[in-house]
């Protein structure tokens, strides 16, 4: 029985053999976790070598159709490709003194990037059960921290105990570094968690994810830590961007593409004195990494399909003073968006 | 005034140029972290381009003597370069698509992956106190742990408990995903830690480690849960892995190889009929990344420095019944092993 994945990717590439040694790609093909090995897939079938410290886990766990072997010590990379003219390499991820090896023991490379982008684009059932899980985490580990958010709390302390939630909810760890910002520091988009204390008044940003079974969430709440009564511009942004982000829900379907989903948020905002202050684009795919294709920006042509995830997560930013994030991550389903991240978006005044 | 360590690494490899664009090596020369940024250094100095993201903050903060300006929308890395014949690339972390662009551009590539890695091996004194500051802040979380270690909890739990407590004492994450292993799974080196319930008698072993400033910490204890008077030869070995451990902090100094610090360890081990369950190498070096030069293992002919910072971790492993790991990160220092992590080494029976 052949591996169809790793088949179909090998027909599209067209090169005698496909090598990958990228720990993202080697887990798409072979469904198991390791920090080394090396997948080769020819006309006969897909292998998988590994070290001793893998081998019998991966022999157990692998995908159907894979032999598993162990990787013959000392022999270097293009001895495994000797019977091969030319090879299949991912040089978008792959290394550079591996190419150098490869070319060196004159193959010819085709670039294999653009086809596991593609393929990995659209996600598998058991892949789109993975996110799910993940997402779910997220999930309730964001409503597992609600009730200890309190006053003096640093955001590396918010982090660490949202971290923690996620991991006691079943995941892995983190897919990127949790992004706590207190007060003005939700105006930087990408803000480094730091020491500050909250206080009351402060809006609080939360842009969080984990990982399950290998595959990625991402999830960004806003809300605000007691009311002071000065937040009026925030609330009426809040709600603006709320918006944003429910009529890319409501009305992206497949067959649109990425710079037309973008358009529908960025043009809500626009039409509402906001579209200056939306200074990064709708969204990225998700999946085994947190950033992948299909993106959701005002160059990408990429037309979207059923299975594809990725966020929704317009922001606005007045720099300086605030800042606004809502992001789910969602999948494409009979047409329509469905949201896998799914806790409460109307804002909570904890 | 210049930048003495990009100026450093530029005279070793001796290009006209170098290029940096791998997240670990820009931070090296920066003291700066970014998840998009190129260096290039030549004879007049040493620029470092970012995003808009990045910009205002790294002006605030990169080393001295570096000029930091907002990386030109559009252009190709290739024409950054334009102006230089040779160009120093780390070909052994950079990525095949950078080097066939600088290739295709006519430049001749002089590899320094080398010159990096041997400068990152011997640490600075604001390198050195990052790394101290990741082992008290491991070492506390652990002390913390130990009272929360309870019958019935998971190996997940134990872990995402020691993650919070490390993050709780200052660490911005952790620097590799925590092995925890319960009873017999303690005798796979690499396990992956999963929901297996503690139960009374189990032997515990926990490889944890964190990141402080951009640097990581490393260290493993194995303790035991309960003692249910079966663990004879468990204590035994404990004492034995133990003693070579501590032997290698007092015989180990500069001057002598990677080879020559494994064989103390090893050694001793060998002579008390454990050698044979010492399936991995004595250490490895610790920074920037978890695992970099200097290697302690029988292959290892690399001389050591003060200022070095690697593993002390030798380990038995008896299948499918228990394996022992003890390690501290350690630093030469005048000439001596200097223990960074320093939590308590005998053994704990809670």
């Amino acid at each position: 029985m052949k591996n169809l994945l790793s088949d179909e990717i090998y027909s599209a590439v067209g090169a005698d053999a496909l090598v990958v040694t990228q720990e993202d790609l080697r887990f798409y093909l072979t469904g198991f976790q390791s920090s080394f090995g090396v997948v080769v897939v020819d006309g006969s079938g897909t292998k998988f070598y590994t070290d001793s410290r893998y081998l019998e886990a991966a022999k157990k766990s692998v995908k159907q159709g894979i032999t598993t072997e162990e990787y013959p010590k000392g022999t270097k990379l293009a001895e495994l490709l000797r019977a091969y003219g030319s090879v299949g390499l991912a040089v978008g991820k792959a290394n550079a003194a591996e190419y150098i090896a490869i070319r060196e023991a004159g193959h010819e490379v085709v670039d294999s990037t653009s086809a596991f982008a593609q393929a990995m684009a659209v996600k598998s059932s058991g892949e789109l059960q993975s996110i799910k899980a993940a997402c779910v985490a997220a999930d309730e580990a964001f409503i597992a921290l609600l009730p200890q958010i309190k006053e003096g709390m640093t955001e590396n302390e918010a982090a660490a105990l949202l971290e923690y939630e996620m991991r006691r909810h079943g995941a892995s760890g983190t897919s990127f570094a949790t992004i706590c910002a207190f007060g003005a520091h939700s105006s930087v988009p990408h803000h480094e968690t730091g020491s500050s204390p909250l206080k009351f008044g402060d809006i609080v940003l939360i842009d969080f994810g984990c990982k399950v079974g290998g595959y990625c969430s991402d999830c960004t709440r806003t809300l605000l830590f007691g009311d002071d009564g000065r937040h009026d511009d925030f609330k009426k942004a809040y709600a603006r961007v709320l918006e944003a982000h429910m009529l890319v829900k409501e009305k992206f379907t497949c067959g649109m593409t990425g710079r037309e989903g973008d358009a529908i948020a960025r043009g809500y905002l626009e039409e509402h004195g906001l579209g200056r202050y939306f200074t990064h684009s709708l969204g990225h795919g998700i999946g085994i990494n947190i950033h992948e294709l299909p993106n959701l920006s005002p160059g990408s042509e990429q037309v979207f399909e059923n299975g594809m995830v990725f966020s929704d997560e317009p922001g606005v930013y007045f720099e300086g003073q605030f800042g606004i994030r809502i992001e789910d991550t969602v999948t494409l389903r009979d047409g329509k968006v469905v949201s896998l991240t799914d806790s409460d978006k109307s804002l909570v005044i904890l």
